[in-house]
């Protein structure tokens, strides 16, 4: 049934990603893609159910391969982790030098460091490749995150730039971020800043429908208007979408009758670890990856309710709702900025770490169609990369800086009101935190040295002279030059 | 020189560390202590300055082993990772079945689990032990924390209790914390509550700096006064040192000469990033470490610094200072039973993933003297943990519950006056926030699960009937019941 070398990319793995990403590839002038699925049951639907797709279907890996001109490409579209591996091998058993295996799972950039190494022995190309969009995105045009070698590129970018959205001026969402594990790196940090994102959208609507008393399909009017501000974005989009459903059994809004207890996939976590390794702080997006995890910390939160006191809703009020939730739009776009800042500085530490080129503008550009935090203000950060590549910190680019000045006073009102409320707001309270020890001209990190000194030798520097120094807190107290300490 | 199998406990590592615990461990009746280093001059250095200690000192590793009694038991006081693995390497070629390794470095416990694993092969005991209190407290008294085998436990716990600080009810600060890493977790969580507590310290002293102008002694005074409330605590009694502390070359107080950049080992990123893997939010440990990071960030901070605007804090006093400065205190006392909360949380997650039976009351004794965190209240959780074994958290414990309840009126007005007076208080209003979180009825993540739904077909649950769903966003909007996702 299968014609020899026929198909010019393959896709392993017929789940509902791997089936829309074949779908998409088939769909494009020039594509023959071959599939093949573990189970044949899989392969068998995909090709009923779309026949338009010229599929080449294969029951085997030999087959598979046997489909594929040469140099052969392959997508992996299978559950990151062991998933994974096992295909791996599979492939490298049947395909030859020159060839190329693709990624296309969220793999932890660690494991794609790992495997590109491992795989490159066999002179067959490795790349981990990032691709948000979700179900949709795969089938119409995701943003897609390569990395691996410069070399697999010249075969790999024009036939995932056939299936990347395309931004409003045309160009493809796709670029070849940095070698081996760059692409998922860089997809790690779009997936934290989507974390961080939907968080401050969440806190948004909460402090609006407990502030204001608008009901959820209010606030989707409210979301739909801030759509055509500098909010504008994908998920500001869905959010409206989703608080204007309304639940067919029970008549209520749909928002409502979901548990809210939020899961996580693990993306968001490695996030943060990684910047914790990198040394960066990514306070927005950890404070989101913990809100999801408190959320769901049912035990506790079912023993804390009505235990543990607080100011009630009742007893709160904006004294004028309209300027309110002005306010609140204002404190989530300054919020915005920030997390997408913190983020740029890990993609830059770590571009560092692991020797990666990475331009950060080509990232911002990527991101514009196709992914989850696709978004009218990724075009500024592409402009501000492109005006000054040597960007110390996003939020000190003059458009990012003009428009934190401009909303800050909302933005302090907002985490006031919310402190005196009651409502929890982590990552608009965290944001201002930071934003306000970025911008200090003196921390009191400089006490934290002194406890340090004090407790345990690790000695401090001076804002005088150079050296490193120590007092001798159980001597004499004076204060002695010496060598930096490892305990 | 060496006389034969004379001592029962061994050093192996005389930095200041290992020094201090081997004259710690020489100066207790029944000791008899061997002593190594890789180079020689350390060790005739040590027994130079202390023939008081009757240290026995060895050249090599034979010489040691030879010189301890059975099973020998020596504690490895080096630097964490290689140098640990290189002294493990040596000491079971030269040790026998039954004898006992101790690592009492600060190694992170995912590596005490393998090389416990791996040291057991050879029917060697290896404990890795968690050592707190700094330089002055491995010299006269420490809190211990050892996990491995309970069987080496019964040779090593004596040992161990002759040197460990002694809380004020004579009590020695050692327990069995549990098997194999389960010691250097706990280390681990103490190092990171440590951290919390240091920042919200250190945040506590900006506010009253900045908001009532009082000089770093007057400050200290405070600390001081503090020290006789429920705080009373050792990081706020050193606190107070620190600021009194004048620096001898300029006549400035010492904090204001001090670099404010504050530096890290890595445990505190480490409490985050296990946190990360075990789904527990520790936010007050992460803004911590974080607010360290953000602080040695000079390049950012210069650049920063008067180009992003803010209230300055000429801008903003509180009307009554010293009302002010006693909300700061009730802040700070409401934040640390927080941090806390999320620590022990750490911990009980963590017993329950790695299978360890960690009496959550008897690691709050041992903290209770020895270590940097050791405080009043400490005596507190382990009551609450008497009383309540199984304690969903900390701070839903009566004593705690009521304190914060008494607290929180000064804590969100604390929150409150930071956001207005642009003063960075991450640890202060991330912990507020995770309380309002942590009592709220309804969590906005309801709205996350939704987005989630809608790009990802993530599915969700339903407050009122059992089962995952997903709603069809681009079909009909039909909701149907379905199998959780993957991807």
């Amino acid at each position: 049934m299968t014609e020899q070398s026929v198909a010019n990319i393959g896709v392993v793995g017929l789940a509902v990603m791997g089936s829309n990403l074949a779908r998409n590839l088939a769909s494009r002038e020039g594509n023959t893609v071959a599939i093949f699925n573990r189970s044949w049951e899989r392969t068998e639907t995909l090709i009923t159910e779309h026949p338009e797709a010229g599929f080449v279907p294969a029951h085997s890996y030999e087959e598979f391969a046997a489909s594929l001109s040469k140099p052969r490409t392959a997508i992996i579209m299978v559950q990151a982790g062991r998933g994974t591996d096992a295909v791996i091998d599979e492939l490298t058993k049947v395909f030859e030098p020159g060839d190329i295996i693709v990624d296309g799972g969220n793999a932890n950039f660690h494991d794609t460091i790992a495997r590109e190494q491992a795989v490159r022995e066999t002179g067959i190309h490795f790349v981990g490749t990032g691709i948000s969009g979700g179900e949709e995105g795969a089938l119409h045009g995701p943003s897609i995150m390569p990395g691996g070698s410069v070399e697999s590129y010249e075969t790999l970018g024009p036939i995932l730039a056939s299936i990347a959205a395309r931004a409003d001026d045309g160009e493809p969402c796709v670029t070849h971020v940095g070698t081996d594990g760059a692409g998922h790196f860089v997809k790690m940090v779009h997936n934290g800043i989507e974390y961080a994102d939907m968080q401050l959208i969440a806190e948004a609507y909460d402090l609006i429908r407990r502030g204001t008393g608008k009901t959820p399909a209010e606030i989707a009017d409210v979301f739909d208007e801030w759509n055509t501000t500098e909010l504008e974005s994908y998920l500001i989009e869905i959010t409206a979408q989703v608080l204007r459903q309304t639940d067919a059994e029970t008549g209520k809004p749909l928002v409502d009758v979901i548990l809210d207890a939020a899961g996580a996939k693990g993306t968001g976590a490695w996030t943060v670890q990684n910047a914790l390794d990198l040394g960066v702080p990514v306070s927005g997006i950890a404070e989101a990856v913990f809100a999801r995890s408190l959320s769901s910390k049912a035990a506790q939160r079912a023993a804390a309710a009505g235990v543990l006191p607080g100011p009630s809703s009742e007893d709160w009020k904006p004294s004028d709702p309209d300027a309110f939730i002005e306010d609140v739009r204002q404190a989530l776009y300054a919020s915005k900025i920030i997390a997408y800042s913190q983020g740029f500085d890990e993609i830059i530490a770590g571009a560092e770490q692991f020797g990666w080129d990475i331009k950060k503008g080509e990232i911002a550009k990527i991101w514009r169609a196709g992914c989850i935090i696709r978004a009218r203000f990724l075009g500024r950060i592409t402009e501000a990369y492109a005006s000054d590549p040597s960007l110390v910190a996003l939020v000190l680019a003059p458009y990012f800086r003009d428009a934190v000045t401009e909303a800050q006073g909302a933005w302090r009102r907002v985490v006031v009101s919310a402190a005196e409320a009651g409502i929890p707001s982590p990552a608009f309270s965290s944001s201002l935190a930071y934003y306000d020890g970025l911008r200090a001209e003196r921390l009191p990190a400089a006490l934290v040295q002194g406890q340090r000194d004090f407790f345990g030798a690790h000695t401090y520097k001076r804002i005088d002279k150079d050296g490193i120094f120590h007092t001798l807190w159980s001597g004499d107290r004076s204060e002695i030059e010496t060598e930096p300490s490892w305990h």
